[in-house]
């Protein structure tokens, strides 16, 4: 099928990088309703009592606009009274939440323990903040990423947060993942007959998009949706645009870049973006099976994030067109 | 005995009332350590997800010098970002909660839930914030105090908060009173042998003080102590000084007035302090074999809660070495 003006698409997203190209597509998509956007919850994690989701909240505070856009994560206009005063009464510290920000991790919580699903909870804070697209966490079940590294074991705020990311990887685990189950609106979207593109954000591989990817189902369902699975690269000119994705590429022994993100995501993906500056890459990408689009990919103004998010879409109803006719002819 | 400079204080006490009492205590008691405040958990009660604890933060702020004077509760230079924050979530906003005061209610609930005792977090936090006296939960147990009224019965906060004391009050419960236990520290201080005084601060007498009462043993450790112990009236010229106390005394058949204060203890005080406005009512309740001290008890500046405090405790000198003559006699 082509891409229509309404058909739907699913974006799988960390934070950050993630959350910039969802705003983009929730821009140009012309019901914004109509874009679900699934976060990864591998980084959420239990801290003072409260569950902290990062990734879902990058994305909440992105797309209902009063995200910081300096930090990446947080709100913009954000207050720390809580923190100083945690810390002079010798609380964790550790992990920065701001006063604002502590308003939503303190109504999860409450209504998670009142019962309430993740999703649902979601759902109705989104709606609170006017975010216009649909925010889907992965799972109501915790699938807490584990970092494997040469000091062991690392909860992931702790390698994330508290460690900087300062110890040499060696693998990961997805906790709980072969138990837990993708959420409902997330499977749904992607059987929708209309699904029109399916965007994996550029987010890390390992820590934002593998958790998705490792619960049960998710794999078919992608590989049965009647969309293109498009990814676009984190990686630009070696280095990852934010965080440590290049950094654990090294430790895994694999060379950062474009091509090693898109080996990353064989048999998953059918179209690949990557960076201008990356161009050199494409035809070692398209030697393995995959469409490649190249474009700018550093989302710096509001304008950036729009036009790649055009560009994506552009490209997944290039992909669809083709895999029509060819299987027309 | 009599009531050298190094005897030891109990103070029973509510919040803001109590609380001044008690920081005028603090301030005359040569060595404030000497100095042990009870305080009513009654009001305690769980807000989203916290465990917060009115009198005892009242009680902790002012000892420690940090509290908000003007509104008698809360921290002083506290901001509401939170509180707005959590508004617009559509949280539950009826109790403020304070940017700074929130670190408490999580730090203590992160601490409670990790298995400590509300004594042991409590005399940690006081420790963090300097407070010089020890401050001492009546109990570790919870015994939410229950408001009887016409419109059925309410938790205290309900009462007292949400629906501002509007509703007539036919009386109190203390839940769980029967089988908690009052805090160590607290019969310790009871039974300390240079126990030089027993202060029953001018706080509420049925949802401050009639909590701490209500424990098993605490009637009968009163009874036993050395010291004499002393209510400070917290009704004058007919009213309450802050609160709901004369409101209360009405809604119950009693005409509000020192005496009526001085009646609710009987059996329990060996001396009554009442303001000088009230002095017509000495003689009624020198009548009632209590022993009477006139004196100002309208506690505005620093200066005046010193000097309340020096009236209470040459007060309790005196029934000390009254009693000790009248025993040698």
């Amino acid at each position: 099928m082509t891409f229509s003006a309404d058909a739907r698409c699913v974006a799988l997203s960390g934070g950050v990088g993630g959350a910039k190209l969802a705003l983009g597509l929730a821009d140009v998509i012309a019901d914004p309703g109509r874009l679900t956007v699934v976060a990864n919850t591998g980084d959420d994690f239990e801290h003072l009592g409260l569950r902290v989701c990062p990734d879902l909240d990058t994305l909440t505070y992105t797309l209902a606009g009063i995200a910081n856009e300096e930090t990446g994560w947080g709100r913009a206009g954000e207050s720390g009274a809580f923190m100083a005063a945690l810390g002079a009464l010798g609380g964790e510290t550790w992990f920065f939440l701001g006063d604002r920000d502590l308003a939503l991790h303190v109504e999860r919580t409450r209504r998670l323990r009142a019962g309430e699903s993740l999703s649902a909870v979601t759902s109705a804070l989104c709606a609170r903040l006017g975010v216009p697209a649909r925010i889907v966490p992965m799972s109501d079940d915790p699938v807490p990423t584990v970092v494997e590294t040469e000091e062991g074991p690392l909860a992931f705020q702790h390698y994330f947060v508290r460690e900087r990311c300062r110890p040499r990887v060696t693998g990961f685990r997805h906790e709980g993942a072969e138990r837990a189950r993708p959420c409902a609106a997330f499977l749904d979207a992607l059987a929708a007959p209309d699904l029109g593109a399916v965007v994996v954000c550029p987010s890390n591989p390992y820590i934002s998009i593998d958790p998705i990817l490792a619960l049960p189902g998710v794999r078919a369902a992608l590989a049965a949706c009647r969309a293109p699975v498009i990814a676009v690269s984190p990686i630009v000119g070696g280095r990852a645009v934010k965080g440590p994705t290049a950094k654990m590429m090294a430790e895994l022994g694999t060379a950062p870049g474009a091509a090693a993100i898109a080996r990353h995501y064989s048999g998953l993906i059918d179209g690949f973006v990557l960076d201008t500056a990356d161009r050199a890459e494409a035809d070692a990408i398209a030697a393995g099976g995959v469409a490649v689009e190249v474009t700018n990919t550093i989302m710096s103004a509001r304008a950036d994030k729009q036009a790649l998010a055009r560009a994506v879409l552009a490209f997944a109803r290039r992909i669809s067109a083709s895999a029509q006719s060819s299987s027309t002819a």
